[in-house]
């Protein structure tokens, strides 16, 4: 078995962790407790929403940080530490309660996606390791459903291990992209860690290894008779590769009782060349056999290839999913949001002077609301203690248009912070990627706009607060500006 | 420890690896013997050239190529593969050979970087697992060339791991950055993993959770006073930040016989305000106080700031660094280039309708060819078996002009390749890092021409073949021609 999972990441971390850590530690204050939000400001792309993804691996880190000997001998090393501190680092587990949406949510900027509620050291330990884990599988996963919906219906493979940012993105990747609705992939990794269904034929290279390019099909067809998808483009496409496709259909699959599958194309012009092959697959009978295209593609030139006609039944999808190639960040941060000394929660807030930068303070819940269609209409930010009733009327505050009067009428709502870890320990229910997979599907066919869904100039999604929320953030607003005058 | 690197990672595969595998091993062709190259098109950015980085960790993974019981267990469960096989996977190690550059070598396009002579079966299995740590540490470490050269001699440090794509492109991300050039990295597990020098001070929590400003600065540089930097943008960097850190300076720092040893700045508009924090430190005699920034910086941000007159010290440079933003993929390809049968190889030609996709056929050689003054004029491709002797005057082929008529005078060569790998065995000798990083230093300083460096319309390197070799091509060219048709 791989032990690709068994690492301990706790290391994963940027040494301001420790220094302020160690500062805390020294001051005798890493027991007051912090609360930091985990949000995102920019949905990559400048698309309409983005797709949560990575909980499971970070509720699995956050339960297992620990040090080991040679952990704390390398931090000695640095001749930065306290002999304390260090051996408090030997016997450290999280402490601290973890809230976070559900993976596969819809999410949209500025709203805490996740939430830490734990002892100053606990929360400013795991930041790096949480962040880059969401950054990341959010990333791939809101990217693979730009170019799952880009192939209307079509299937998507994810290909792209080989040009991932080595090798964590490319099995993490896969599991995002499936998240985000890609059928399969071809990295054998991902396939054994998650049950992602793998899938692949051949390369180049085996095409070439035989003497002719009919030898390579038959032997390949021989052996794979079930399953037979044959790369037809090593030589020439249209004048050799389809042709001998057919042949191997015809002279090997069918006097077995067996139909050729498919056929792959990883080069050349796809639209021009996938509407001739078509018809020279349909000539021989061979109607039921698909055509794989891969070679560069992404939301924007598959759109463009099935506009002009491109005959294709599935995509294989590299570079440029696996990489998020157009726009690689997914910019989340992890920022403190209230500090807790004695017993008294104090919110904080970041001023700024970019507006959008300014964060929201406090603990705080989110809503999604939906009207009596079941579509989402607004997420709703409200104080931690403040009951949200929606049976009756519900005045908002739109925190861009305040002066905007917002009723919300014959809503629902539904609360998306759930609680993960507590105490240190998981809470979170064990969840499949289908699962997740299947909650995404859902979200993004009955209750989210198709305005917001488009690449163009997407809707951007209301995100409301409730007037005693809004009224929180202004009075910690005008007291900051008072303070930094 | 960290069991980071102890993975088995042999798993990080294509699926149609293995498909093509058992298909070599039904067929009992699979020690039939390839070659295989790995080389690249295009360098990222539209730079000249890129660096090469990587090798270390191929050279490991190949070395411990193996399949464990699950693993076995795994394709099995797959039901598309003979238990033969599934048997010959139990024992399987590599047995082939690999011929490297250096590490850190300057790369061109259209030259092998690296290629694995070895039976059918092994140069497959291991093409994945090659290309996607050639291809993440060759994208960042060229990345961050053109970054430190940007910054022109200020230090330059990886802040990028919360935006990395996962935990191995943060770790192996720093190591390839400081081949690339960058003094150090803030990410702990790249510090003890490789030896990589790390730093970190404070958050903008630190700064938020005492009760002011200056309260946490003074806490910070009571803990830390022989390393006091702090970070001055949490409120306003020249109304609060700086006057305070002057104030840390004079009240805390000076009566223990400290300096400030600097100030770091995380937003806003980094041209103008340290030239004015610049002014204050100076005038409080804080001349020696160091200015870092930081904030969504890369080598066309930080060219933009410096002409500006920003005064900084030391960079931290995080997304765009670690993510290769503005070109995020490194496109190294697998391409079999011989294969020998009963002891008789045979060159084998990939041909495309894109010219600059036709592949460089056979088993070769490859040269950097030096004049007089020790600078680089061209690279050259010759025959496995053929003597380059620079001793007289040379006459080469420029494939792309080959109309040309280029003779070399008074040069010199040096063979590029070098056995990494004989009889699965590594033969690499043990390089540090920062015998890798002095190397792509001192080409850059001497070898390289400014030429090529240059960020917009950089000279291109010429890449040139002995007539030997030329001729070699043209041959297989026409041969594949009159094959297809």
């Amino acid at each position: 078995m791989s032990i690709f999972d068994e690492r301990n990441l706790s290391m994963m971390m940027d040494l301001y962790e420790m220094t302020m850590s160690n500062g805390y530690h020294k001051e005798a204050c890493g027991h007051d407790r912090a609360t930091f939000d985990v949000f995102f400001r920019k949905v990559p792309d400048n698309g309409g929403y983005a797709i949560f993804a990575g909980l499971e691996q970070v509720v699995d880190f956050i339960e297992h940080m620990h040090f080991d000997e040679p952990d704390i001998e390398y931090f000695r090393s640095l001749g930065m530490f306290d002999e304390d501190f260090l051996e408090y680092l030997r016997t450290y587990r999280f402490k601290g309660d973890v809230w976070a949406m559900d993976e596969g949510t819809v999410i949209y900027p500025n709203e805490p996606i996740m939430t830490v509620t734990a002892p100053m050291i606990d929360a400013q330990m795991a930041e790096t390791a949480i962040l880059a884990q969401v950054n990341h599988q959010s990333l791939i996963a809101t990217k693979a459903r730009r170019i799952v919906r880009a192939a209307q219906g079509r299937a998507v493979s994810d290909f792209g291990a080989r040009r991932a940012h080595n090798m964590d993105a490319a099995v993490y990747g896969a599991r995002a992209a499936y998240i985000g609705g890609v059928v399969g992939t071809a990295t054998v990794l991902a396939g054994q860690m998650f049950g992602i269904p793998v899938s692949g034929t051949m390369a180049h290279s085996w095409v070439m290894y035989f003497d002719s390019e009919y030898e390579a099909f038959r032997k390949y067809a021989e052996i794979y008779p079930d399953d037979t998808v044959l790369l037809i483009d090593t030589y020439d496409a249209l004048r050799s590769g389809a042709p001998n496709a057919i042949r191997c259909a015809k002279e090997v699959l069918e006097p077995m009782g067996k139909r050729l599958k498919g056929v792959r194309l990883d080069s050349g012009d796809l639209a021009y060349l996938t509407k001739r092959i078509r018809e020279m697959l349909d000539e021989a009978g061979l109607e039921d056999c698909r055509i794989i295209a891969s070679n560069s593609l992404d939301e924007y030139s598959i759109t463009s290839i099935i506009d002009q006609g491109a005959k294709i039944d599935s995509f294989g999808v590299g570079e440029r999913l696996i990489t998020a190639k157009s726009d690689p960040v997914f910019g989340a941060v992890y920022k403190i949001a209230a500090i807790e000394k004695d017993g008294i929660v104090r919110p904080t807030i970041k001023v700024s002077e970019s507006v959008e930068k300014i964060t929201n303070p406090g603990r705080k819940k989110v809503y999604r609301v939906y009207d009596g269609t079941g579509h989402a209409v607004c997420d709703l930010i409200a104080l931690e203690d403040e009951t949200v009733d929606l049976s009756q009327p519900f005045r908002v505050v739109d925190p861009v248009k305040p002066w905007k009067d917002t009723v919300l009428r014959d809503c629902t709502a539904r609360e998306l912070l759930h609680p993960v870890i507590r105490d240190g320990r998981r809470v979170l229910p064990p969840k499949s990627l289908t699962e997740i997979r299947d909650y995404v599907d859902r979200q993004l066919r009955d209750e989210i706009w198709e305005g917001e869904q488009r690449f163009e100039n997407p809707h951007v999604h209301y995100m409301d607060m409730t007037p005693a929320y809004y009224d929180f953030k202004m009075d910690l607003l005008r007291k900051a500006d008072d303070f930094s005058d």
